[in-house]
């Protein structure tokens, strides 16, 4: 993609993210219609279907050959990456949406052939937005973020991880976590997998391991760690698939070799 | 205490914890001198000492025969909580304030005779106070509080708790701890007690289990949860020594008998 039509493109999906935002905040006093999907956890309400159509409609009246790959079911079949691909989640964090009515965002990768060229996440609540194109930095609220420290060590650094990955569990080998868990200096838990990425970005957490994200919860936070420094690719140190489920581990390159390394022992 | 008396006090308290607040935040971004204490991860800094020692100041002027139980060692040598006195962390969350330089607070609770008087919790970069006085209900930025869910299902609940708990560890059963973890809806952790206590008080998340906090860790948000209904002993159910370290358990009583019957093994 080209700067100019990234550029342009950039500014349309700024504008509705915030549009879409703005109204969140308009309603979120109102009272929530909650449903589960597939299990009484995986909860979605009126308002993640609700924004989801919003920016279905928005891109396919301004981009009709645009693909839309997203939570909700109001994108397209995206079966391979061609051709330029919203990736969205209109909220990501909809348990913290649901009960605490902050800390929650919206998404939006767009990937050009399966190449990340634009990042938004939204932080609705406190109105930040973090921002990157490619090759371009990493920015939060329009002010530029530093690059990742390097020489961070992992004793030194903060892991955002959910405690469920220290249970015994069908994915990754948990005694190895634990050893993780005790090696870093300390674990964070935010619940909204966009942020927790852009505050990796941001330097505020320095490593996120997971062992399931959708590709809506990935797409942007993976723009946004590449463009500060950091790397995003599935726990073993391989090349996401943006098409499934991956197993996820996004950190500085030194951070991000360690762990996968000599703490991640898949099942 | 009297009503009068209280309100007095916590008038004054008030005062001073914005004033510190408002300090910190003029001096955010200035360069940190930073400690460690008992371990490498146990961090402490000018700003913490400083802030202390404002309190020591300001409390030893205006009312000389109160005592002083705090972190950084600028208060007294408080063997017994016959008086008043004031239990203080200048910074709790100090991991946080260094890395993040935001999700921390300063916390108080007065005691007197042992009961808890009043509480405060300042999020310093958030601007947000909650307080309490006893028997007048908890309040956010100077609105009320709702009373906690008490009919909320542990399934449907969000807990806080560290990562830390489901590894191996001297305290506690941690094969309880993880089916707990995998009992509730979600679990978060922060890395400041004061301000999970505070979310407790406020709703957005229901319980809180953690193995060791020390008083000032403890003292305001135990008044604060219990002016919405809640229960803050140590995890066993027993009543809390707020001269030592303790365990710690704090919920709604129905998530909070369920827990401490059900899933804490102490070891």
């Amino acid at each position: 993609m080209d700067n100019q039509t990234r550029k342009l493109l950039f500014e349309k999906a700024k504008e509705w993210i915030l549009e879409a935002g703005n109204h969140i905040r308009d309603v979120i006093d109102e009272p929530l219609y909650i449903d589960t999907k597939s299990n009484p956890n995986d909860l979605v309400t009126q308002m993640d279907r609700n924004t989801e159509k919003y920016f279905a409609k928005k891109i396919k009246g301004e981009y009709p050959n645009h693909l839309i790959l997203s939570e909700e079911g109001f994108g397209d079949e995206v079966d391979n990456l061609k051709g330029t691909i919203w990736i969205i989640d209109p909220i990501d964090g909809t348990m913290n949406f649901v009960h605490q009515k902050r800390n929650f965002a919206i998404s939006i990768g767009i990937y050009q052939d399966g190449v990340g060229e634009i990042g938004l996440i939204y932080n609705v609540m406190e109105d930040v937005l973090y921002t990157a194109q490619k090759g371009q930095g990493a920015f939060k609220n329009n002010k530029q973020l530093l690059p990742l420290d390097k020489k961070l060590p992992l004793e030194e650094s903060i892991l955002v991880i959910n405690s469920i990955w220290a249970c015994e569990n069908p994915v990754v080998n948990e005694k190895k976590i634990q050893e993780l868990i005790k090696k870093v200096r300390g674990t964070r838990s935010i619940g909204s997998a966009a942020l927790e990425f852009a505050y990796i970005a941001e330097g505020i957490v320095d490593g996120y391991l997971t062992m399931k994200l959708a590709p809506w919860d990935i797409a942007a936070g993976a723009i946004l760690v590449n463009e500060v420094g950091g790397l995003t690719t599935n726990s073993n140190g391989e090349t996401l698939d943006l098409l499934v489920n991956n197993t996820i581990l996004s950190a500085n390159k030194q951070i991000h070799n360690k762990i996968s390394n000599q703490f991640v022992e898949l099942k």
